[in-house]
Order: C-alpha cells, then structure tokens, then sequence
C-alpha cells in the first residue's frame, strides 16, 4: 500500500480512476477514447456544459461571473490575469512564494507592483495584515494567495471578509479550490491549476466577473486573451479533453459527496489529527500561527534539516510517498487534498509516532 | 468497430491506449497513478529525458538546437514564437487558414507581417511561391504552416528545399510533425500541437535552434518565454505530465515501427489509395494540386454542400466518424493521422463506393 502526500500533481479519488481506466478505451460507447474524441463533437461539447455547470454549483459562482477552461497553470495566469485586468499599479499581500511569484510575473509585463505587506522575515509563517488608510482606488486590485503550497498557510474566507469591501479582489485558489468555501462574490478573478484538487496537470481554472471583460486591452495575446476564450466557450483552440473530462468526473464525485461544505468539513479533521498530533510532540513542530494554517498543505520539520531529509527517504521506503518540504524551504510537508484518504493520515501519524518513539 | 477520421484530437495506437489503460492505476510498479505523480519525482525526471531523447531520434533533431514542451497549442505559439524571435518585421506565405492565423496573432503582438504569397483566391488548392528578389535580410523570420489542416495541402520538404536558404524559417508543424520527414537543421523555429501524431490534447512541442535563444527580449510572459522554459528543462512550473508520459510511449511505438521513415511510407501508402480511389471517381473530387496533397487530411466533395453533409452524417451511422469537413470550409475530410489503420481507408473507400453506387 502506497500512500501519495505530493503537493501537486497529486492523490485523485479513486473511483474517478477507476472509472477513468474502465473507459478509456471506450468513452460512453462511442467505441472511441476520451484521448481520441474531436473537441467539436457533441461528445465533447455535453462535457463542458455539465464541467462548466458542476464547477457552479459546487462553487455557487453567481450568474453575473463567467467560468474559463485553459491551460499553463497559474503561473501563465500570472502574466495574463494582469495582462487582461491591470492598467497601472496593482498591490501584493506576501503571503509566501507563490505570492511573490505572482508579482514578479506582473512587473515582467510592466505593471507596478506594490507589496502593501509580508511576512517573509517570519518566515511566511503567519499572514500579512492589509496596512490600514491605504487608498483601494490606487489600485487595479489586490492579489492574495489563498492557500501558500509551499509555507503551508492560508487565508481562509473568514480572514478575506475582514479586508475593506473598497478592494477590488484577485485570487490565485491553486491549491485549495474546492477545498474549503469561498465567497466568489467577493472576488473580481479567481484562478487555479486543476493540479491539486480538480484534474491532472495541464488545465487551469478561470472564474471572472463578466463586466470586467469589456476593460480587456487589444494587445494580449490570443491564448491569454479571457476575453477571446470566453467568448469562445473556452475552446477558441483544442482545449485539453481529457484533462476536463476528469475535473468533470471528480466534480461529480464531489456533488455526491455532498459538495464543497462536507469536503471542508472532512478536510478539516484530517488535518486537525495531523496538527494535534504534531503539536502533542516533543519531536516535531508546525511553525504556522494556528489560525492560519492550510488544511491542504501540512508543513513540519523537527528543527534539523538532515534529520527531516532523513524521514522524507525513510518515509518512502515505508510507502509514505513525497513528504519533503519544497526545495527551496526544506522540512516535511504532508499535502492532505481532497482525494487524501483516512489511511493515509493514520499511516503518516503512526510511521512520525514510531520515528519519534526511537 | 468504429473508426475515427477527426482533424484532432484523433485517433492513437491501439498498443499505446491499451498499456495507458492497463498501468493507469500503477504506473511502473509505483502503487500510484500516472494522472498523481509529482513532476519533481524521479519516476517523471525519467519520463521526461526519454521523451526528449526519443524525439530527438525520431526527428534527428541536431544537437545545437533546443527541444521544449510545454501547453498552449500552436495557437499560443502564434504569439508566443514572435515575441521570442521576432523584432521588428517577418514574412508569411499564405497557404491556408491558420498561416493567416499565424499571421494575425504576431500582428496583435505589434510585429510586421508581409504576406509574401496567398493562394487564398484559388482557395488554397495549391501552394503559395516565394516571389524572387525579395530580400531575406528584410525579416526576421518566414513562417510556414507545412500542414494545412483545413485546407489538406502540405509543404513537403522537398517544397521547403526549393526556397533560397538565405532565408530563416519558422514551421507550424501542428498537423504533420513525425508523419513525414523534414530536416530540422532547415528550421530555426518548429512547433506543433501534440493532438494530431503524438498525443492528447495540452502538450506543444518546441524545437530551436538554441544559438537564438539568447535572443529573446525581457518582456515576453514567463511561461511563453522559451529561453525561461528551456533553461528549466520545460518544468518551470508543473508541465502536461500525462500527455508527456502519453507522448512518449508513442514516441516508442514510432521508433519500433521504423521511425519516421517507415511510417511516412505507410501514410503515402493510405493516402495514395484514397487520393486514387477519389481521382477515378465520378462523385467525388480531391481539390489539391496533386504534389501539393497532404498525407494527413484528405480533403474531397462532391461539390454540393447539403450532399456533402448528408454523406458526413450517413457515415457517422455507419461507424465512420468526423469526415465533415472544417465549418469554415464545409466539404469532406479524411485525417489519416499516423495511428489511422489501413481498415478504416478500406471501410471509408467502401462505404464511398457504395454511395457512388447510388
């Protein structure tokens, strides 16, 4: 038994799998497979109505915002969410990497970037605050991160709903879309690659306030234009088929298990017995101020880099797959998305208790 | 039995769908599944450096140049190759729909597009020429699509031979890349969408000559910068690791066929016999100049539209689907990709019969 705790591209559910490998030579007896079916075919087109519909309900996206299928992850959103939305100046909260990343990628297109707030020297290991009596109307927006993959902490909807109403709302949801509720309302974009929670790599997720599409400049090149793709009905080229089809699948899969409200909720306790587990030990901590933490991303170290290493390799010798912090921070990181089962928590909470006890 | 002749996505080896089946719940002994692997996992590392050494083989890529993949479709690099290697002015011959897409797209992006020669007035049944005397110097660049898809004519590499080689050349390959041979060292710049010959939908192949990477300005996108992408080894950020992994067991499939050169001579093979079959026919006309024909779509009608989309929809009840030609054109078309069996040109060829029997 093999158990996945990557940050992405990660651990699907396993009937989508399974359903996936029993059709794939045959998609819905057309005698064909998904990975051969013509996007303009009625086939084809039945999935991105019930993809595009299934991502409503579960999100409850209102009417007035548009839903976008694409491709290049969120970092090609970096540029193109700018690019599309941005006229001057945009603002940043530092909320880890990821965030900062956000930013470069912006500048890289011209726009001025100012960074309001971070928390880079803790460590990203609490959240920045928004400055109070900065002007809203100076900005395009303000881009926050909602889930840091890397540094494992998160502004959940209850930390947005304290910033003011005046600020105009990007969000990158890459690694906890469909993982917890989000107001979408309270958001001009929302983007995420499907990677984590929704699909294999190669699809990336786009929810826009439809007004906004009207502001989109000429200059944007057509594959980054969501104005073009949305008119489009996100198949201005050959979007990836297959990628769609299982993020339909794995929305299905998510309607019956009773939506994002009794994922979160499932979510929540998976990584309350890591977190209370960690906490209770005298061998491990997790650095993120409480209140902050990812449910998705799990971050812990035992204070010693080669010790950590050391577990990562252990780990894997006893099936516990992909459990090293990101390159660039080291430490341990248990990534607990949606598909993460039960097992696996009590495997991981049992293999950290037999390290400990040695 | 169903048989599948879409312009793509299309059809892939049968062997190639049956093994993505069989290890889609264990990839290589791992316990977990190829759509969950990391792309920072050893398992992808090995993926990766065997697709890039098995296209390298198939198309005996020089080792000056560059190879990427990366998402988009050659729709994103109509915007991305110009912002990396045009700087001020390129030339475009004119064979068909998505040469003038080509085109368009580096307009937007503020390049200079001279459409050196159209065959649009003679609806692309014959190639554009090179007009002589133009000066090469003058561009950056000259853009061919070898394949035009919509249209059914090619530029083979003999065609290629013919033009002066003091110009630079940037292919679109989308539609023909490894169903005949053409001789990369000819090329600066070749792409190509992965979704006709080599895999789903998502991936994009780049091929460079790696001199002009240094050449590439501040400003372009990150994730459609190719210096960026290729100094990372395509993994910049998350890459299409299923269509990569898909992409590479064709690549193995094509070189225990013979490679390229063997299945080239297949394909002329299937060509041939309906190119013949459609040339002796008193119902049906092959439009292109016969040099001018492409391998992979074969583009016919009857010459009456409303009969055309009948005999589109009859064949779709006898199991012989997407032969309606592109919306824009209308028409019949048959994509003899190189996974296309040499029962499905018989069964076409014999349901054709039997119409003309009629």
């Amino acid at each position: 038994m093999v158990y996945n705790f990557s940050a992405g591209p990660a651990v699907l559910p396993k009937p989508v799998l399974e359903r996936v490998q029993k059709e794939l030579l045959n998609f819905n007896d057309t005698g064909m497979s998904i990975l051969e079916i013509s996007h303009r075919s009625p086939e084809f087109d039945a999935i991105m109505a019930s993809a595009e519909q299934n991502l409503r309900t579960l999100m409850a996206i209102p009417d007035d915002y548009s839903v976008l299928f694409t491709q290049g992850g969120g970092s090609l959103a970096f540029s193109s969410v700018p690019m599309n939305f941005a006229h001057h100046k945009i603002a940043l909260l530092d909320s880890g990497q990821w965030a900062k990343k956000a930013g470069k990628a912006a500048q890289k297109m011209g726009i001025t970037v100012d960074t309001l707030s971070s928390t880079a020297s803790q460590q990203y290991h609490t959240l920045p605050n928004l400055p109070v009596k900065i002007p809203a109307d100076d900005y395009d927006y303000l881009h926050v991160t909602t889930n840091n993959t890397i540094e494992g902490l998160a502004f959940h909807q209850s930390d947005i709903d304290q910033l003011p109403k005046e600020w105009h709302l990007v969000a990158d949801m890459s690694s906890n879309i469909l993982a917890e509720p989000y107001d979408v309302s309270r958001y001009d974009v929302i983007f995420a690659g499907a990677q984590k929670n929704i699909a294999p790599a190669g699809l990336t997720i786009g929810i826009v306030k439809t007004a906004l599409l009207d502001r989109v400049p000429d200059n944007v090149p057509e594959m980054m234009d969501w104005q073009l793709q949305i008119s489009k009905n996100s198949m201005y080229n050959t979007p990836p088929v297959f990628d769609i089809y299982v993020a339909n699948l794995v929305f299905e899969h998510l309607i019956a298990q009773g939506g994002v409200t009794a994922i979160y909720k499932h979510n929540q306790e998976q990584a309350a017995r890591l977190y209370d587990y960690l906490d209770a030990s005298t061998c491990f901590t997790a650095p993120v101020t409480k209140k902050n933490r990812s449910f998705t991303n799990i971050v812990f170290t035992t204070g010693d880099e080669t010790k950590d290493q050391k577990i990562a390799v252990e780990a894997t010798h006893a099936g516990l797959y992909y459990l090293g912090g990101h390159r660039s921070v080291g430490g341990l990181r248990a990534s607990l998305y949606n598909a993460q089962t039960d097992d696996a928590i009590t495997a991981l909470i049992k293999f950290l208790q037999r390290y400990e006890g040695k």
